[in-house]
């Protein structure tokens, strides 16, 4: 059994209701804050629940309302919009306290692992997980505890604040406990590793994302996630992130895109 | 008065409901079909009128469920998810005939026009609009009706099939009647030129779009909108297409990145 696994599991609240119940485990926070793509892992197990012929997360579109509640029950509503052949698309509801927290819009279907990409981004050279450096648990006084799920190493010209020279971050990420990758799991590895612009600014203060959506293109085979994370467009104390995850053979399989919000010097 | 403000415009159904009756003009079709980018505008209209402290579309993600129908009304079911300060998130549905067309999830803002970036994106060297080629009304066979509602001139070396030697298409648009372009038209500017995948593999097909979203970034000022549109990503018959909209003075104005299916030979 996985952590990841365990701490995501969903129980439908009826045979016939597309309502289902778990726990924010708060083993994956951000200071005292469930981190993003881990919420947004517990709703997509919910939405591919509901649609078990499409196990695949193809475009996930999640806008964060309010923050999650760790160590608290939620409950997540799902609705199927359209169901087709290839594909099915729903949104979900991630309520905690009555509340709702994420709002999530999404096409599943089915992901090959096999299959040649006819174009494709080439993974970046990176020095391999033993020369990168272990992600600090403790970023400008905000403690880590999900570091303690999942292993994040970052590129040593990279890490410290400013030494890229410009709003990037890239490394290697997997599991702790093993659990091979998956493309549910791309959801939250896309929003595992620091937000890109510490690597021009320094750690400027806290950088919420007020919408993330995820392309999910391959199944990944077992091993290290490598994540490249950019930042190219800052205005107004918003920020686009573009990500992309490559499995440990060097095919591409996730993009991502944020929209983000630099609250500087504030948390 | 313009078009795009004329064919987009609604009608609020009861001063307290929040569903709109509009109607789908078949100017603005691809071949029998609705553009999709017009159809996003005619949602963002109706989202944009239920806060109108919030008038700019910040991050819009739209999937469509089924093609619209052209001259066919339309009715917009939009819901408040949360409302803040800074922002609103809604959610809506466009409806035709009963059945749901397309589902959007989006937050909407306020946006300026004068703020310097702090990291931009450079718009890249195009030659004038008069240098630049006028995109064809009938492209393999399929007439495009739209081209009567904006003026879109494509870069010369990219225009043929193959040309740009990569999956890239550019060039410069604006509206033929003169309306200058503002934060709601940027969801239609976004999807209006050509697959970029046609500058590699030539018009291969049908390339209908799964998911749009668009962040929008900036008010543009008056004149033409520069558009660069690149895919690096095409597996197992799904594309990611990226795209930048920048103003005359220079600004980039917005992003898009969408995921598309060819189908090869087909429409």
């Amino acid at each position: 059994m996985s952590t990841f696994d365990d701490e995501t599991r969903l129980q439908r609240l009826a045979p016939d209701a597309a309502s289902f119940a778990g726990h924010v485990h708060p083993g994956w926070n951000i200071g005292t804050n469930p981190n993003g793509g881990y919420l947004l892992a517990i709703a997509g197990s919910a939405m591919r629940e509901l649609v078990p012929q499409h196990p695949d997360p193809l475009s996930v579109t999640v806008h964060y309302l309010r923050p999650g509640l760790p160590e608290k029950p939620c409950r997540v509503d799902v609705q199927l919009l359209h169901g087709g052949r290839s594909k099915s698309t729903l949104r979900a509801t991630l309520v905690q306290e009555d509340t709702p927290r994420l709002e999530v819009l999404a096409a599943f279907g089915v992901l090959a692992s096999e299959a040649p990409p006819e174009l494709t981004i080439a993974a970046p050279a990176m020095p391999a997980p033993e020369q990168c450096l272990v992600r600090s648990a403790d970023e400008q006084g905000v403690q880590l505890p999900i570091l303690d799920r999942i292993d994040i190493r970052l590129h040593p010209n990279e890490l410290r604040a400013g030494a890229a020279g410009k709003a990037r971050v890239s490394g290697w990420v997997r599991f702790h406990d093993g659990r091979p990758p998956d493309t549910l799991a791309c959801l939250l590895l896309a929003d595992a590793f620091p937000p890109a612009v510490f690597g021009l600014l320094g750690m400027v203060g806290w950088v919420p994302t007020l919408e993330l959506t995820v392309h999910v293109r391959r199944r990944p085979v077992p091993g290290w996630i490598l994540g490249r994370f950019e930042t190219f467009d800052l205005s107004e104390g918003r920020l686009v992130e573009d990500g992309a995850l490559w499995d440990s053979a060097g095919n591409l399989v996730a993009q991502s895109r944020q929209l983000a919000m630099i609250l500087r010097g504030g948390r």
